[in-house]
Parts: C-alpha cells; sequence; structure tokens
C-alpha cells in the first residue's frame, strides 16, 4: 500500500501452493495429522460436567476448530496429514500470514550486505505507509434471521467474544489464537485465567471487610479509646500545636479498624498462598494451551536483525550463525550506552524520590496548618484532609511522569541499538517496568514501611529539613495505606479505561477524516482493503501487560492493607478484557499472527512481584498493623485486651511536661526516660521471629507446590509423547527393515 | 554368555551396517557433520593460555577426539555427515553398544502381551549369566620404548586418568565420555568440578583456622577467664555436683575460640554465596559438556518398562503414547504402596531420632559419672571426653543402619512397582536421601540448634526424662559442632574409602575363584570375553552421587562450626576421584554406554542443600556463635570488649544461692530472679534481624546471580544455533525453490 501525490495505491499479496508447502516445511509449523476427541480444557466445565449441572459459563461458539495430534510439516510426507486434499484450507490464514509475512521480510530490495532487506524496513523508511492482512470481512453482524447467512470468523468473534454482554462466558480462545496467532491468544487466555482467580480473592477480600464492620463496635480497646474522655491527653503532633484528647479520633480510630482486624492476617496469608499458587497453575495452563496450539517446542532460532537496528547500523560483520554478512554494532559500545541508559534510569528514579519528599513536606506543612484551624471539626481530620489531597496530587503526578517516561525510555532503547526485536522488547519492558513500579508503588511502600518510624519522642523529635518527621495518624498507618492504595489503583484504573474507551474512537475517527481528506470523496462501498487501512495500527501487548502486571503488583503487594483492593481489580478486569477485545476485533487493523510459547518475561516479573509480596505482607503484619501487640498483651497480661491502650502508649519524660506544664501521653513502648523499654524489646523480638516464620512457611509452601503441582500436566506430557510418537511414524523413512 | 552345567558358554554378537544404519535413525543418534576446532573446555586453561602461562594441570592425552557440530541422523542423508565413507569408524563403539543393546532389549522371546521381551528380562530370570559390551582390550600399559605399540583406549584412560600420579591433572573427559558414555562422564565432570570448586574454599577455610590459632591469644574475654582465679564461681553441671571455677576451663575455651572467632562470620558467608555460585556455575558446565557431546535435546520419550516391572506387573493395558497392549499395574494400588512405604521410612526416622535421644542421655549420664571422678584433669575434661565417645558411636550406628537402610529401601521400591526405570531410581533416590540425610545430620543438628537452648536456670532446671538437659560444655556448642562433624564426615571417608579400595579387590578375588573353581582349570591366555566376566559387574552410580551429595551438606550446611570441612573434602575427593577412575577402567565390566542430558534429580537435591546451608549459616551465626553478642558488648558498652565475661554471666538466684550456701554464676542473660534480662530481649532482636539480613542478602545475591549469568553460556548457545542451522541446511529436502 502506497500513497503517491495524496492517492493511496493498494497491492494484495497472494501465494501460490507450492511456495506455501516450501515456506511451511522451512519454518517448521506444524500442521494436523490425527484429530483427537474434543476436550474441555478449563477444570470449571470439566468439573461441572462430571457433577451434571448446567454450566452457565458456557457458551455455543460455531466453528469450533478441532483438538489435533500435528506435527511439523514436511512437503514428502504431505499426503499423511489431516486435510492436505483441499489446498484451499489446508493451510489456515494465519499460517498464510506469517508465510507471506516471512517472504516480505527476508526479501532484499536493495544491496543485502548493507542489510538493505524486508517489508519492516521499507515501512520504516515510509517507502510503504502500511502492510497488513486483510480482516474476515465486516465484525457487524447482520440481522438474525432463518436463512441468516453463516458468520464470519470477525463476526464469531465479535458476537462471541468482543460484546460486552458476553462478560459471563467463557472466551472462546482456540477462535481467537486461529484469528489473531497465539501470541494474542496467550495474552487472553492470561487475563481471563488471573480474572477467574482474582474471583475467590475479591470474594474473600470483601468477607474480611465486612467482618471488620462487625469487629469495630466490639472491639475493647477502640470502645476504651472512645470512652475515655479527658483519661489521655497526648503530646503535641507539632512544635506549636495544642496538647489534644485521644477521645476525640474515635472516629478515625473506629474506620482504621476496618483495614486492620484478626481478619487481615489471614486475609494476608491468604494471598501470599493466592499468588504462589495462581503462578504455578497459570504454568500449568500455559503448557497445555501451548501444546493445544502446537508452540510448546516453538523457539525462534534466526532472528533477523530489527529493521531499525538494520538502518543504523554503522557496520557489518558475519554473524556466527549463518555466516553471512549482516549490519553489526560492537558489544562494548553498546554496552557503553546500557551504562549511560541506566543512568538516565536512575535520575528518572531520583526524579520520582524528590518528588515523594515534596509530597511527604507538602503533608506535613498542610496538617499543621489545617489542624491550627479553629474549626473543630476541621482540626481533628486534619491529617486526613491532608493526605487524601496529597495522594489524589501524587496520582496526578504519576499519570504524567509515567508518560513522558514510556516515551523517553523507549527513544533510549532505540539508542542502545539492540541487534533482535526481543532484546529490544526485553531491554524496553526492564526499564519500564523498574521505573513503573517505583513511580507506582514508592508512597505505599513510604506509607507501609518508613512513616511514623523515625519519629523520635516527645522532648527528642526527629526532623528532616527542619520539620518533625510525620507520624501515623489515628487509626495506624495502615488505614492510610489503604487509602492512598484505592485512590492510585482506582484512580489509574478509571483513567486507564476512559483512555482505552475513548482514544481508539478518537483516534479513528481522527484517522478516518485525515485519509478521506486526502483521497477522493468515496462514494458507496468501500473495498475490504480501504476499510481496513482505515483502521488503526495494532500496537502490540506491552501497554496491556504492564497494566496488568502492575495491578498484580497492588493486589498481592499491599494486600494486607486494603482488603477490597482484589474486587476492585477484579471489576476492573471484567471491563478490561472486553474493551481490550473491541479493540482487537473493531478497531485495529488485524496483527501478522505471531507464535508464541508463553507469555515471556512477564512470567518472571510476576514471579519477582509474588516472592516481594510475601515479604512485604510479612513486615506489614509483623510491624504495621497492631496483630502482634495485640495478640501479646492478650498472652501476657489479659485475654478481654482490658487496658490495652494504656499499654502501648507512654509517658512523656519528665523534662518535656515541666517544660509545657502539662503531662501527656504518646504511642510507643518507651520508658519514662525515652529509652526503649524491655517490652518494646521483646515485641521486636516477636515481630522478626513471626517475619521469619511467615516467610519460611509461605516460601516453603510454594516450593512444595512447586515440586507436587508439575509445570506441564500429566495429562498434556503423555499427549506430548503420543504425539512425539505420531509424528515419529508419519515421517519416519527408513522401512527398509520394518 | 550362559552357563550349562557349570560350563560357561559366550555369544560374541555383532550387527551389520544397514541394521546400525536404521537403527541410528530411530533412536535419534546425533552424528558429526562438520568440524570445528576444538578450544579448551575449561577457564583454567584458558586463562593460563591466555597469559601465555604453562598449565601444569594439562596433560597430552593420545587420540583427542574432535569437536564438531552434529545432527540427528538419517540415512537419507549418510553422504553430508563427516566420516561416513568408512563404515568401521563412522559410529563409535558406545553408539554400537547403545543399538545392540535396544535391539536386544525390545526383542521378544515369549508372548509378546505379557511382556516377555527383552535381554533384561532374561537376565533377570536367570536365562543368561551376563550380558556386557566387551573392553577395548587390556588396561595393563605394555612396557615402554621406541617402539611401544599404539596404546588402546583403555590403556589411554588407565595411564591419563586411572593412575594416582594423574591426581595433579585435568581428567580426559572426552575420553571418558567415548569409552563409558556420557552418564558415566557426567558424574566424573562433575565430581571434577566440584573438587576444584572446593580448593579455594579449602584454602580460605585454612586460613581462617590458621587466623583463629594466632587470634586465640590476643583475645580479651579469653585472656580475662584464664587469669580469671577465684573470681567466678560456676552454678554445678549436674544434681550433686560441686560449684566448679571458670578459670579451670581456661584450655577448652582456648580450643573452642579457634572455631569460633570473627573470620568464621566472614567464612560462613563466603561458603554460603560459594555454594550458589558453584550451582550456578555447574549449570553452565553441564550445559556445556552436553552440547559438546550432543545430548543437550537428549530426553527418553518412550522409556521401556523395567524387566522387573514387566515381570510382576498383575495386568496390562493399553499404553496411551503407543497405542500398544503392556504389563501395567493399577496407579491408586501403586499409590497406596507408596504410602505404606513413607509409613516405613517414617518409622526408619524414628528409630534415628531414638537413637539419639538414647545418645544425649547416654553422654548426660558419662559426663556426670565422669566428672565425679577424683582425677580432677579428667573431671575437667568430662564433658568432652563423653561427647568424643558418643561421636565415635554414633558413627559406628550411623554407619550399620544406613546399610540396613538402603537394603531395606531397594526391596520397598521394588515393591512399589515402578513403571520404569528412571521413576525407580527417582522413588529410591528420595527415600534414601531422606533417610540418609536424617541419619548423618540429626546429630549435628541437634547439637547446632538445640543442645544447651532448654536448661532453665539454677533452682529450676529443665529436664527429660529426669535426667538435667544437657549444656553446651566450656568453650561453646560450636566446638563441640566442630568435633561431631569431624568426627563423622573424615571418619565416614576413611571408611568409604576403606571400602572402596578393598571390596572390589575382595569381590573380584572371589568372584575369580568361583568362576574358575566352576569352569574348566584354564590354561595360558584368556579370551578377552572370559577375562571380561570375570570383572564385577558394573553397579551404576547411586552411591558414588550420594557419598559426594551428603558430603556437600557437611560442607555447606555446617561450616560456621568447621572451616577445616572443606580441605577434608577435598583431600578425600582427591583420592575418590582416582579411586572411582580405577573402578570403572580396571575393575567393572564395561557397562552400556547411556545418554544423559545432566546429572538429574541430583542437581534439585544439591540446589535443597545449598538452600538448607544459607538458613543453617544463618542460624548458626545468629545462636550459636558469640559474634553478635560481642558485636553489642562492643558497640554499647566497651570498643575493648574488657568486663564481656561478667556481661554473660547471670547471677544464680538468691534463693537458689541460700539452699546451696554458695552464690554462683552461670552463661544467660537473665535477671537475678531468672527472668530474661531487657539484653536478652534487645539481644534476641539483634540475632532475629541478623537472621533476616543474612538470609535475605544471600538469597537476593544468588537471585540476581542467577540472573546474570546464563544457565547456557553465550557461546553455547551460539553453537547450537549454528548447528541447528546447519543440520536445518543438511537434511532440507525441499530444494525446489532455492
Amino acid at each position: 500500500m502506497r500513497t503517491e501525490a495524496g492517492a493511496v495505491h493498494y497491492q494484495l499479496l497472494s501465494v501460490p501452493w507450492t511456495v506455501l508447502c516450501y515456506y511451511a516445511e522451512d519454518l517448521c509449523l506444524k500442521l494436523p495429522l490425527q484429530e483427537l476427541p474434543s476436550q474441555a480444557s478449563n477444570w470449571s466445565s470439566r468439573l461441572l460436567a462430571r457433577l451434571g449441572l448446567p454450566n452457565p459459563l458456557l457458551d455455543e461458539v460455531p466453528d469450533m476448530p478441532p483438538e489435533v495430534y500435528s506435527c511439523q510439516f514436511k512437503v514428502s510426507k504431505l499426503a499423511r496429514f489431516l486435510g492436505s486434499d483441499n489446498q484451499d484450507t489446508f493451510f489456515s490464514s494465519t499460517q498464510r500470514h506469517q508465510i507471506i509475512f516471512e517472504i516480505l521480510a527476508k526479501t532484499p530490495y536493495g544491496h543485502e550486505r548493507k542489510g538493505l532487506l524486508g517489508i519492516e524496513q521499507l515501512l520504516a523508511q515510509g517507502v510503504f505507509r502500511a502492510a497488513f492482512p486483510l480482516h474476515d470481512g465486516p465484525f457487524k453482524l447482520p440481522p438474525e434471521g432463518p436463512q441468516a447467512p453463516r458468520l464470519n470468523p470477525r463476526q464469531v468473534l465479535f458476537r462471541h467474544w468482543a460484546q460486552w454482554r458476553q462478560w459471563h462466558k467463557y472466551q472462546p480462545l482456540d477462535h481467537v489464537r486461529g484469528y489473531f496467532g497465539e501470541k494474542v491468544a496467550l495474552y487472553f487466555a492470561w487475563l481471563g485465567f488471573y480474572t477467574a482467580w482474582l474471583l475467590p480473592a475479591a470474594v474473600v477480600g470483601t468477607l474480611v471487610f465486612l467482618a471488620g464492620c462487625f469487629l469495630v463496635f466490639s472491639d475493647t480497646p477502640t470502645q476504651e479509646l472512645c470512652h475515655s474522655g479527658d483519661g489521655f491527653w497526648m503530646c503535641p503532633l507539632c512544635a506549636n500545636c495544642p496538647f489534644w484528647k485521644l477521645s476525640s479520633t474515635c472516629t478515625l480510630v473506629q474506620v482504621g479498624r476496618l483495614f486492620n482486624h484478626g481478619g487481615t492476617v489471614l486475609f494476608s496469608t491468604f494471598m501470599a498462598l493466592w499468588a504462589v499458587l495462581f503462578l504455578e497453575h497459570w504454568k500449568g495452563q500455559s503448557a497445555t494451551l501451548a501444546y493445544r496450539w502446537g508452540c510448546s517446542d516453538y523457539e525462534d532460532m534466526e532472528e533477523r536483525p530489527r529493521p531499525q537496528f538494520a538502518a543504523a547500523a554503522p557496520t557489518t560483520s558475519l554473524n556466527p550463525i549463518t555466516g553471512q554478512d549482516e549490519p553489526y554494532f560492537p558489544p562494548t559500545s553498546r554496552f557503553r550506552r546500557m551504562l549511560a541508559g541506566s543512568v538516565l534510569v536512575l535520575m528518572m528514579v531520583a526524579v520520582v524520590v524528590v518528588f515523594l519528599v515534596a509530597i511527604i513536606l507538602y503533608r506535613a506543612i498542610m496538617a499543621v496548618l489545617v489542624s491550627r484551624s479553629p474549626n473543630t471539626v476541621l482540626a481533628a481530620w486534619s491529617s486526613r484532609i491532608a493526605s487524601l489531597t496529597c495522594s489524589v496530587i501524587n496520582l496526578v503526578f504519576i499519570l504524567l511522569l509515567s508518560k513522558v517516561y514510556v516515551a523517553l525510555a523507549r527513544l533510549l532503547t532505540s539508542w542502545e541499538m539492540h541487534r533482535t526485536q526481543t532484546k529490544f522488547e526485553d531491554a524496553f519492558t526492564l526499564k519500564v517496568f523498574i521505573f513503573q513500579s517505583v513511580n507506582f508503588y514508592s508512597s505505599p511502600i513510604y506509607i507501609a514501611f518508613f512513616k511514623g518510624r523515625f519519629v523520635g519522642y516527645p522532648g527528642n523529635y526527629h526532623t528532616l529539613f527542619g520539620i518533625r518527621n510525620e507520624e501515623c495518624a489515628a487509626g495506624g498507618c495502615l488505614m492510610e495505606l489503604a487509602q492512598e492504595l484505592l485512590v492510585i489503583m482506582v484512580g489509574k484504573q478509571l483513567v486507564n479505561n476512559a483512555q482505552e474507551l475513548l482514544c481508539p474512537k478518537l483516534r479513528g475517527w481522527w484517522q478516518k477524516c485525515r485519509l478521506r481528506a486526502k483521497g477522493a470523496a468515496l462514494t458507496g462501498a468501500q473495498e475490504p482493503w480501504e476499510a481496513d487501512y482505515e483502521l488503526l495500527p495494532c500496537e502490540g501487548l506491552f501497554e496491556e501487560y504492564l497494566e496488568m502486571v502492575l495491578q498484580f503488583g497492588f493486589v498481592t503487594i499491599f494486600v494486607a492493607a486494603c482488603p477490597l483492593a482484589p474486587l476492585f481489580a477484579l471489576l476492573n478486569n471484567w471491563v478490561e478484557l472486553r474493551v481490550d477485545a473491541r479493540k482487537f476485533v473493531c478497531q485495529c487493523r488485524r496483527p501478522v499472527a505471531e507464535r508464541a510459547q508463553d507469555i515471556g518475561v512477564w512470567f518472571h516479573i510476576l514471579a519477582a512481584i509474588t516472592h516481594l509480596a510475601v515479604l512485604s505482607n510479612a513486615y506489614l503484619l509483623a510491624f504495621s498493623s497492631d496483630f502482634l501487640p495485640r495478640a501479646f498483651y492478650r498472652w501476657t497480661r489479659d485475654s478481654q485486651l482490658r487496658g490495652f491502650l494504656n499499654f502501648t502508649l507512654a509517658h512523656a519524660p519528665p523534662t518535656f511536661a515541666a517544660a509545657h506544664n502539662h503531662t501527656c501521653r504518646y504511642e510507643a513502648f518507651r520508658e519514662d526516660d525515652g529509652q526503649f523499654s524491655r517490652t518494646f524489646w521483646n515485641l521486636l523480638a516477636i515481630r522478626l521471629a513471626f517475619v521469619i516464620v511467615f516467610e519460611h512457611v509461605v516460601f516453603s509452601v510454594g516450593w512444595a507446590l512447586d515440586l507436587l503441582v508439575p509445570d506441564v500436566p500429566e495429562a498434556v506430557g503423555i499427549k506430548v509423547k503420543r504425539e512425539y510418537y505420531l509424528a515419529k511414524q508419519a515421517l519416519a523413512e527408513n522401512e527398509a527393515l520394518s
């Protein structure tokens, strides 16, 4: 497709049978040998079928592709393959696309030594505007009726996958794979799998939250606090602030108890194990799908250089694998550029940290200002107001910074001159992921692990830039964390979904306008290639994966603070899945099908997050929650927790009280002289022991699961061997002896 | 080979060229396509070569096999393979053995449905006495001289590998692989690699030990103790024992300091990282060798049932892979048998534990008895004498129990009816490994982690079966652990090596006598098959691996206690390697070459041990060593450690002192009323924090190494791709378009 002086010229390519056969063998495409009875691929439908219950999730999708034993195609054994008598249907449309793309990608258009070859470079240089496979017709459904025409594959996908009302049905993954290829299908399989796993987490999380609502009113320490009246005068929260009564924070503490009670401990443990189990089962699911789709042994052995690399490479050199001359960039220079790139990443991280400190100072100053206001209600809620506004400002900055950074990372990674697309993507992913995780997680991490720990004690407060370090507001830091989390996570999701819904529409509309303004006025029916050309180019799955992985981090790492996180994630994903499906079916050009064995580097990132989540939950429970002090008090002093409130409050040092003419209490385990008390050390030992036990138990369980649950399910293993056996028989040449 | 009425009949089998070709393709044997310049396979020789230094480890071994690119053999492409013009040398001798064995193993001798097939069943039923490939001539070297004949491969191995004087040379691994196959070669490669890695550990360990020797005399607390005279009267060690002076244990404490000083901390950290690095690099080395030997993609797809399984299986059933009828044992019955087996394993473990408790009681009673003896020297060393005799008794029992158990485990695993040899071996390995690790490690673990922790305090001692719980003797438990370790580890090695040296000789001599007595008196020269028949059957590598893996456990798990462990391991392995080599070359029948990709389940066991080692070192340093209390004292009280001794000793409760008319001290951080002091809790928090930091740092470093060091070295990765590319070219059939 080419435009010259405004007019768009289209070229429709097709490939003859012999060429198809040649390249199918060259590309090691797998083709069917023998059909086998189709089985339900997910356990829920298997379970329901065994119990004889109707399955509301099941959807009757037409044209179900059969399950087959397949093997690498060999022209010489053509007759042994299933369906080889019909040359029109033997190769699927995605396989044809792959073959055409392979031919186009390899064809030289200039001097081959200079790496002038392939459609991608021509596209990059603007010789062609676009190159894409055609969609299989329009996606709009024909009017229903008794003699309605057969739906085309795109319509099938639209009707049974991309429509909102399909929200409670299984995805027709085999169809998605047949239309978009394995890589896209694996993304949707993963997203669906993740969403399904979020369901139990969301249910348990909501129950835990509701349990918290009931427990608030039966909690002895909270009641003691609310009924304490003038019992506890607390030390001032800033240099010139007044003394205050603990009972004035009653409501806040009650709200705080919603997020911080015994159930949270159970839920954190549950979620840590949930994450481990989720990954284990995804491994099995991924292997099953890869086998089912014939890519379990797919590995890209001879990846071509990226077109941008080939165009910009300064020299050529022999490829050690093929022995041919190809564009070359010295690894030492690349290493130097990568070092320079890392420095830039560090600088961007530093920007985030500086911003975080600014937010902290702002919050401290705000709290002081508001608390001095004459309005008493406002004063009591001062820190809450300050932190809520902060969270919102934080979110806005995070979203802005992430836009800037993704653009920067793309530039930087191009400049690093990675030879292959895979290497490029890995480097890009790593950069963006590191930055985005610092960007999104730094302020929750600060609140969870640092805030309120370096306060000092009355008369000896620690300061940062002359401002007293923040204390956790009444109700504990966990509540603040929950608030921060909800604002960032839910806010991000809302912004993202709005973007994903609106942006393609706007861009699609803009693209249409632009093209139509340029081209002649179109009259009547469009050719399919014209219609497809007006769609948006497909942009890959990077952004989608990144968003989901960051969400997975929120759901697992900070779950101790907010049992509602899985619920919000679940709601988001229900929307997200169909939004993405619509994008692929309706709004984007059809991408060239790509093969893939699994979700690649994202799996390792998920595994790292899971590890982090276990650590983070352990520390949150041990240090930020008051679960352990309560258990300690219950065990050693009073099983009803009577007097617990008094137990947690230290007396201000006599010098401080004398200087202010007023004695006061503050939350800490300290002696009257400000030294840590024996109880503090005793509790600290218990907290640390809890961390050790929690980590070891969860990791051991994870490790045992890893051993017990095979990476490749047994049934799949047998099928793989059966397929190997059949393939060997089908392709055997030495029949001399048998 | 068959005996009838005493006489032994031999049958020599050989295979014609066409059959070789047919089976080579069927077995997916890899054969050479193209030679490539040979490179040094270990980094030390590469480094020395680059520095231009002579390499004393290098040995000029004749008939060095060339390094080649190879691919799966196809009869139709015979001409493309290297050396296919010479039918006598095209297939190596190990490949011929594999092919013959494959034919023999598959040939039915009765009704095939009943699984009556294969040489292994005939051997199991005693139809044949033995079936083995012949050695390539005698191993004895011909007299040297100018016109000495060319050495045969067995002589080459004997001269350049199995002789004691080769102890400082590289092993000729390519030759070993060429003669015994990849599985055996990988064992020796691993053993050599491990031994080489022990060298730096042994050097550092010895240096740390020597440093300890010097530090003893400059250590303030030890000097204070030795010069304390009557300063510290200690509480009695048993119910009716006398009070004793702390200064009387001066020598013991000095000895104890050898094993327990600042250097030990560094060394433990070093060894934890050493173990992690060792495994990482072995992965790379293993991948390199597997590639070099053409088994990197070897996987046994259609493993045959074990002959013992086929003989004992009650029914037949369709094999889901091949679709053929074969012997079958219901998985549910197997599962039940495995459960029963596990119970037996647990019972045997219980026996070990009971025995451990018996040893502990014996030691406590012995210590009391000896300490009451009028001889003062004897009394002072009483606990030392008791524990030394215990260690020896312990060792004897351990060795006896392990013999009993291995026999039992073999019976049990047979009874569990595992279908394939691999499953059988895995089950057997798991059983034996679990039992042996409990057997060997339980008493060191008791001493390291439990002994002396549940003593109580004067007036409130805890008891076990009425006997006061053991305290750590003066000098600390680390010293006892070091002693236990040296006795068990070194004792076991001595016993084992003596066994390995003497047993084959005795058994070989016995076998010869028996055979000669049966057969006719032999006169003059023996035929090669007669000579080989007189050798011992090859018994596999299980025992060898097990011994080494247990040693690896001693070296890594308890290294904090005994920096000399790596040195003893190194010395043992130098002997072990050549003993094993001699066994294979001189004393055993040649085994059928087996292919293998790596060392299999042992790698996972090593990885588990490495994990355990990190935990164990963390706890040993935190709780058994006095490194942290010293650091704490240095930091908070006196940087010269003056008064540290007094700091560690608590005063007996006044009631106890009054009852005995004598006040006394005891080692603990307790108040005068027996409660744990603030220092105790403070220190406990520090200890736990140390554990957490140590574990996280070491595991993070290990994880980072895992990411940074690729599992398959880059050079090997490129070679694999190059080989794949060449193979594709060589085997391509569809040249229609090119």
